[in-house]
């Protein structure tokens, strides 16, 4: 039985954050997935980098996801170094643009909001913001600028992460399809899954959307870690004549340029259990909002359609920190937010397998607030 | 130097329709395309063969659309017998649907035009179209029941008839890439290309959309055959919970059900050169017409996009018969039609070469109708 300081469950971005963070401190770690790593939700991603909420339930995620922002740059120098890759990061501001007669109101709203909570996010006049994007639309009443904003190529970033991993020595199983988790006594020491069973000092569940199903497959688990998929779809646009600057945002949806000319455009929020399809309805919603924004983009080319699962769970906060089972940490449920969490996660996981507690305060996000997964841990013997 | 009866040029379900024609002939039939036949507009066709007018222009096509419709059967049974493979054909009834307050009005039109041509058409009220189509949209305002129609699978049909064609002695080059007509003392007698020439006692001109630079790139025919490509976007659906029975069409778009349960949604009409792109608006615009036809589309997966070339011509009518360079035929420009038209314009080139005239009066879509290619055949030389 091999044995190790930590292993991480899912080679997606925040697995492979996490093994990177700990790579500095001389453990022995090792990240399992079941295929190629970094090919579901961080693949499927857009890569924005927005702290800004998106949702009422956002706001408790703000300093969070300020704090994964401002250590971006060095999460992403690190990676560049370590690979020899760049991950197309771009810290860049991005236009939010409203329609319809209620658009200035809203972009008031959204502006005292921002303010807030501590994010830049100004008032730009319709004339201004189409000097800036040539290809945005005449037809918005409103737009906000929003400089606290940035985003990165999930797929070059993943392709990094990996080639950086392998370079600090972290172990990469691709063959490892996690099943359960090996419990004694009350405490976590491995998983088990169809590769055998990995030992280790210390378990990290980053899973995703997977990761209540190889949680809930352990006795004394019964619930799982309450995560569930969360469909996005997405398309890949190419029209050279369409040029960006940053990324555009609206109610309805978004674009996000690429460093080589296409535009990716998304998405949708779709219960839709474990069904990984592009539908009729969500890839016209997404041509829809897109055309919207940039009328130009009706001769775009379609170049690719795709979608993901996002992990999301109860209140769509991630689930992150310690569990009652000792040597078990989850860093799962990032929902919509794993791409710009990833930095802030690796380092809070590092914390508290090193030091055990940690320089930010993430009681809020701790996998202890979902009851039934707390009141059945304590019982678990193997 | 090769030497054939029949060279055709152009792979496509007309090529190779012809071909298949002339091969009960006992002549020696070589086909001839750049790259593995049946992949141009042939493979992008959604399959419906409705002799139906769809514009103004096709009220002269009707006649013609009616007899190739006539020889369907005996078409598909020996293409079937003679490849041992199935193409899909299915001989049913469709429904036009009507929205908006005119609807009805727009109904009684179509049917009284399509009676006025000789085609069934009867009104259905929309409580027996839902009866019949349960997938249908109950927002429909008014119905109408082609019973002149069917539907075949291009792609099978493609597959079937060059099983059928090699089972037949015919010879296809999928590696030769027609440049230009050989012209001897105003008499075509081969075809040149990247793979040397084919010399020919007739030449069949069936290149589709490609078929004016062909022939352009010979001296003489400055202006080539008038043939220009026309983009058609196609999405392919599946919804196991929508089960079509028939093509639904409306002036938006149409629906064809394949016989595996998937749903082909079509189209658009662009102008766009040889640009073989699915667009942000195109497939919008497809999305958008099946979900109003059948709002349980929604959430059918999209399965496929692509596009294909349809042949245009200036008035939007086959390019049929012989030139007035002797042993070139044109069989090009089918426009919406290649499919529907293959049985019988494979009908007429076999008359023009082995009796030198046809049953059935071909004149309204000779090429001698297009002057600048007519008045320049007759100085070509070689």
């Amino acid at each position: 039985m091999e044995n190790f300081d930590v292993a991480i469950v899912g080679g997606g971005l925040i697995g492979c954050s996490i093994a990177f963070e700990l790579s500095k401190e001389n453990l022995r770690v090792i990240v399992l997935d079941r295929q190629q790593p970094g090919l579901e939700a961080s693949w499927a991603a857009a890569g924005m980098l927005s702290p800004a909420p998106h949702s009422p339930q956002d706001v408790t995620l703000v300093p969070l996801a300020k704090e994964s922002l401002r250590l971006y740059p060095e999460f992403v120098r690190e990676i560049e170094e370590c690979s020899a890759t760049r991950v197309g990061y771009a810290q860049k501001s991005a236009f939010h643009i409203f329609f319809g007669s209620n658009g200035e109101a809203e972009r008031d709203i959204m502006i005292s909001e921002n303010k807030r909570l501590g994010l830049n996010c100004e008032s730009a006049s319709v004339s201004d913001a189409l000097k800036s994007e040539k290809a945005l639309t005449s037809e918005m009443s409103a737009a906000a600028l929003l400089s606290n904003e940035g985003s990165v190529e999930p797929r070059l970033l993943m392709e990094a992460i990996l080639i950086a991993n392998r370079n600090r020595g972290v172990e990469i199983r691709s063959d490892f399809n996690a099943t359960s988790l090996v419990v004694d006594r009350g405490r976590c020491t491995g998983i088990r899954g169809n590769g055998g069973v990995i030992a280790a000092k210390q378990v990290v569940m980053a899973a995703g959307c997977f990761s209540g199903s190889i949680i809930s497959e352990t006795k004394g688990f019964p619930g799982g870690l309450p995560v569930r998929p969360v469909r996005g779809q997405m398309v890949a646009l190419s029209a050279p004549s369409v040029a960006l600057h940053r990324v555009l945002r609206s109610h309805r949806g978004y674009l996000v340029p690429r460093a080589d000319g296409r535009i990716v455009a998304g998405s949708t929020l779709e219960e839709a259990g474990f069904e990984k399809r592009v539908t009729a309805e969500g890839i016209r919603h997404i041509l829809d909002s897109a055309i919207e924004l940039c009328p130009g983009l009706r001769k775009a080319e379609v170049l690719e359609t795709w979608c993901g699962l996002r992990p999301g769970t109860p209140d769509n906060l991630p689930i992150l920190g310690p569990t009652e089972c000792e040597g078990l940490i989850a860093a799962t449920g990032h929902y919509r937010n794993g791409i710009l969490l990833a930095p802030i996660t690796a380092r809070l996981v590092r914390e508290w397998i090193v030091q055990g507690r940690t320089t930010f305060d993430a009681t809020v996000f701790s996998p202890l607030r979902f009851k039934e997964f707390r009141s059945e841990a304590v019982h678990t013997t193997r």
